[in-house]
């Protein structure tokens, strides 16, 4: 028995309805701000994540699916969306295309992490890139495209956590208080924030471990070294949130496990999942383009993991139950009828309706069965005597009620009911 | 600069519409039909292909980008869509669900060949598989799905190839038939050919060389070799197809590229494409189930390739040309203006009309640039005398009339109009 590689799942097609439910109100909801799709191909050429996002982080370090292919090519496959993204929209010249460009897309990503509840090693995620805005109104519609897709799919107990990290100018002098800060506290702090340490001081306010969450609690803050830039642009984002009644949290922890971000980040948090509460993350990163081999073109993104989202609404009760089958099934008795039946359901289909029949001599109460397990909502027995009055008695599985229909007022009796 | 992969592809915002199209209208045709989407990892243990797909194919030969995981397991990215589903099917114990089990998938596959027209290293199928049926009218209902898709899709000049290329037992004698026709030709025949003459003469058939072809046109056919089952279930399969009015040629040389095949091929050949005529493939595989470690469950689907299909219709003149953009791009005059447009945007947003404003202190004639390239439905300009009013002109893009709306009604107007 060979099985499924671990870390992976499938979706099994009694559970796909649900990934339909938040995809097309993910897209539906892009759409409603004016983005469109982008896509991009499942593995890209290494360097692009190594210098997109960043050596130092756990992803690049830890958790790439990289290999050679058949021509000798360092290939990975996308451990995020972004920059993939920000790849195509250079080559692909979309700075020549009115600004802002506003996308989004739906992608696996693939990180070699610990299994564990809502972190698979393939699981995908719902994004949004926006290229070529520096204004703070642009973050608050990032912020906002989550926000109503939240709203539409009734998530509540949401809190909206900001922040803003500053440019490399001021992120320079922060760098540096942190490094002072923390080096007379990091032996008792864990093995990869040691690493932090020299490499990316930042990136130890959001550690998870206990040890290490108690001597970031007394951090400076990255508000007291923020230039002037950026403190205009984060008061901006507050004016517009404030502007358009949306509640949020200055949260200076906040921080994102990628080396692109610039500025503005932020995360929506349910309080309704206990520990890994982030259902959303992103923010600005003005340089990953330039970083990755363009011009300099500023841009502000999310990502939102489509598992962790569909288990959160389980888990709520927010999730429709089923999906349903077809709109009929027929079930024939005898040979003559099994013809007619089989002619009829091909008319339905054509017409637009969704149908099924047996395909495999089975006894009517075989048929029967198939139809309720599979949800049909309406049936038809069909034998002799429906073949020559050519009409049939329609039965609505959920009420039990009963209509008898001629089969060429079927097609029709079906788009009404 | 990086670029994209070779033989991979970017779907730019402006293309993505053509994506959209298809894959709608392959799910809408396959829930005709009752079947629920299936989806598996982008990559599998390499052992599901050797043992699925089957170790003579140039699939597993030549193309899989198979590489070692961390945890040193050898893992492939998918070269089809068909034996994952199988692995899922057997995992997931869904030969205990209602049978025939009736799935669809549309996915990225990756094989590594030579990159030329419509065919890339990562290209996309939409694909079926139906599950638990030996029925012929199974088959007939596989193809059926192609077909209404296709005639949904408006492509005409197609031609439906079928094939009965026998189970294992009657397989061997025409095997062996095969091969003693060959031996005589093999001389002057490709490369390819004299590999398969020992492992698998059937694959000979289909060579595209042209010296290979020669050979071929003399060669036994299939039907001079078939059991009294395998016959049986062809004229089973003729008979649904005649009774459903579909026209179809028996062609002998039809055999698929992949080992897991028994019984039924078929192909659907479009004559306006030219040399790479086949817009699907499928047919039955009783024996894939039982091969990849489940029971013996039988089996019959087809893979399309999305790239090829879009290029048709495009080619044809079947492609809508675009998809539009927002319904209505609101233009401000003002600091006042921008903020009294940003609120009825986001009001507009709320109610599920797509609409879209400046975010980044633009000129009116910059923003209505915007909005009349990013096709805008309507459009109006906002400043301080509509504010007082508390109403805009509202201009339709397509026909240059306008309609003075008051704010509180612009929601039930778009909606309307």
């Amino acid at each position: 028995m060979i099985n499924v590689p671990k870390g992976t799942k499938d979706v099994l097609p009694s559970e796909s309805f649900k990934w339909h439910y938040v995809e097309k109100a993910a897209a539906k909801t892009a759409e409603l701000f004016g983005l469109k799709e982008i896509r991009t191909p499942v593995f890209e050429h290494t360097e692009l994540f190594l210098r997109g996002v960043g050596e130092t982080t756990d992803i690049v370090n830890k958790e790439m699916y990289t290999f050679t292919d058949k021509g000798g090519r360092s290939v990975t496959l996308k451990p995020e969306g972004t920059a993939g993204v920000a790849r195509c929209f250079i080559e692909n010249a979309l700075f020549n295309a009115p600004l802002p460009l506003k996308t989004y897309y739906i992608t696996p990503v693939f990180r070699y992490e610990k299994p564990q509840s809502g972190r698979l090693r393939e699981h995908h995620q719902f994004g949004v890139e926006i290229f070529g805005s520096y204004s703070a109104k642009t973050d608050a519609e990032v912020i906002m495209i989550a926000k109503t897709l939240f709203d539409t799919l009734g998530l509540k107990n949401l809190e909206l956590n900001i922040n803003n990290i500053g440019c490399p100018k001021c992120r320079a002098g922060y760098n540096a208080a942190l490094k002072k800060y923390f080096a007379d506290r990091i032996d008792g702090m864990c093995k990869s924030c040691k690493e932090r340490l020299e490499k990316n001081p930042l990136r130890i306010l959001d550690c998870k471990e206990e040890q290490c969450k108690k001597a970031v609690s007394g951090a400076p803050s990255v508000s007291d070294y923020l230039c002037d830039d950026c403190l205009a642009h984060r008061k901006d984002l507050e004016d517009t949130l404030d502007l358009l009644g949306v509640e949020y949290k200055v949260n200076p922890n906040i921080v994102r496990g990628l080396d692109y971000y610039t500025g503005t980040v932020f995360e929506f948090i349910s309080k309704d999942i206990g520990a890994q509460g982030t259902v959303c993350g992103g923010g600005r990163y003005n340089n990953l383009v330039e970083e990755v081999g363009g011009k300099s073109v500023p841009a502000v993104g999310f990502g939102m993991g489509l598992e962790r989202l569909i288990l959160t609404l389980e888990g709520l009760g927010l999730m429709p139950a089923h999906d349903g089958g077809v709109k009929i099934y027929l079930a024939s008795i005898g040979d003559k009828a099994q013809k007619e039946v089989l002619k009829l359901t091909y008319e339905l289909r054509k017409h637009g309706i969704s149908a099924d029949c047996d395909c495999m001599d089975r006894s009517v109460k075989a048929q029967m069965k198939y139809a309720d397990k599979t949800a049909a909502e309406y049936t038809a027995v069909i034998g002799d005597d429906e073949i020559e009055a050519a009409a049939a008695e329609l039965k609505n599985m959920a009420n039990g009620s009963v209509s008898r229909v001629a089969f060429k007022d079927i097609t029709r009796f079906l788009k009404d009911n």
